[in-house]
């Protein structure tokens, strides 16, 4: 199975990473680096310290998009830490990225494997849509892609309506989402009910080695922010959802599926991802995606434990 | 207990002008028709023949706006039938519109009563508007308004999520949720789970007298429209029920508080009724409205059966 991983790690993202890098059927063929969580000089850096931390110190790592097609860029240090990964320190990395950007090396590694490369995108859709004007065939090309992003039927993160990856970069995503990739949306709809809880987080905490000890601190940072708005010491798994629904389908035991569009121009719904929802939904012409609802959320975190191990 | 009712009569309106004239205690002080499932010509034409029709011939009706403040109207024949009244002939009416508009009558009303008379408004809040806009006290005049509109966390109905009565007036809804009323706001959220059935109809049907014939006519012309939607003969009851929660309060079970602000740009969610439901909203210094979620469905139903009998 291969995967190129375009991310902005950001702590979720490198719990991702951690889930992909531990399994032996996975090969990640390339990551791309987008701003988002944290600057993409910063995110990119990060996405090289993390394959080294968890043994894939071969995949080559290529910086993409800083900026938004459209809107001035937000970061968010305040959820992962000002270094993008809780504050932790971790050794600098001995390679540099490639020198394709991540929307030339995702276009160059599909071309070469047409039909044969997933594609997990946890960060701003950027590169994706970049790629897209490299490549209009990238829908055909990219076997499968599985987004981190939006929230359809439930509230937003960023605001009432949005969250935060579509609303980094909305333009990006609407492309995206109309181009006809066979799509699976791991949205807030799954991602803010599947969350590990204090004592997953202490099981962790129990695990030796670099890999489980790092990922704790990692995950311990976002605990506390998630604190403020949960009420207790646990953490959304966004992204490692988005992996686990990748590698492992089976997990997914309930989806709707819907044409997803995103909101570009209103005044307080900017970034929504829209679908209709109605008894009887308007036709349209757009490919649908699938909107995951329910997982077996027990499996995903015991599996999430295990990949640490 | 006096109740000024703006409406756009428009089936389910006639339902609720029913259930508000069968009760003893309520004073219908007055009726301003405005545009929306027929032309204000005709909603205001039928409003006077659903007075009669009720028994309250005294009523004053005024004819209200016949368009949106901002946008061009449309209106909705295939809901209610060419003449508002699902195609149901009822006697002309011997009286004709009071010469107020209905904005002007309900200040007028309200400033001689003030903190004595509640708002029913079942229809596009033009009229409310520009009342607000002729006394803007008006929110501090009127005792508690209930508004029959919106969809805060379920589908639309006249896009994927916008409603009908909020998206037929967006800028005049928005002026109304932004001036500080007591307002419950009885949305798509629990109308379209509020349904009269198939037995309830027949039932209605056995009910003698015109005023339960008639209006055993006007729903089933409607429970044809809504088959369409929910693939059953029923139909959603939208402005009777927020004549009941008017009269009386206690059906309802549920409800949530937010400040509703109305989208007006968007692109794809233009009309959407927006509430921040995060765990953890932002600050907001608008006035939260009741949104209703679960009501005494069974009671309402009796009670709606009763005031036709």
């Amino acid at each position: 199975m291969r995967v190129f991983v375009d991310c902005d790690p950001g702590i979720d993202d490198a719990v991702a990473l951690a889930y992909l890098a531990a399994r032996p059927e996975v090969e990640i063929v390339g990551v791309g680096a987008v701003f988002g969580n944290n600057t993409v000089e910063v995110t990119a850096l990060n996405a090289l310290r993390l394959l080294d931390l968890y043994g894939r110190p071969d995949v080559p790592v290529a910086v993409g998009a800083s900026r938004p097609l459209v809107q001035e860029p937000r970061l968010a240090g305040h959820v992962h830490g000002e270094n993008g990964l809780g504050d932790v320190k971790l050794p600098e990395p001995v390679r540099e990225p490639v020198a394709e950007s991540a929307a030339e090396l995702l276009v160059r590694l599909v071309r070469e494997n047409p039909g044969r490369i997933d594609v997990l995108a946890v960060g701003p859709l950027t590169n994706l849509a970049l790629a897209l004007g490299l490549e209009p065939r990238l829908p055909q090309l990219v076997r499968r892609l599985v987004v981190m992003g939006g929230a359809v039927e439930v509230p937003g993160n960023v605001s009432s309506h949005a969250e935060a990856n579509i609303a980094n970069d909305p333009e990006a995503a609407e492309a995206v989402f109309a181009a006809g990739f066979d799509l699976d949306l791991i949205a807030l709809d799954i991602t803010m009910r599947t969350v590990a809880t204090g004592a997953w987080l202490d099981r962790l905490q129990e695990v030796p080695g670099a890999r489980a000890q790092n990922t704790s601190a990692f995950l311990d940072f976002y605990a506390e922010f998630y604190r403020g708005i949960f009420g207790v010491r646990q953490c959304a798994m966004h992204d490692p959802l988005a992996a686990a629904v990748l590698v492992d389908p089976h997990l997914v035991t309930e989806a709707f599926e819907a044409p997803v569009r995103v909101e570009l121009t209103g005044g307080l719904t900017r970034g929504m991802t829209v679908a209709d929802r109605r008894l009887r939904p308007s036709n349209d012409e757009r490919r649908a995606a699938r909107v995951v609802t329910e997982v077996r959320e027990d499996e995903f975190l015991d599996r999430m434990l295990d990949s640490l191990r």
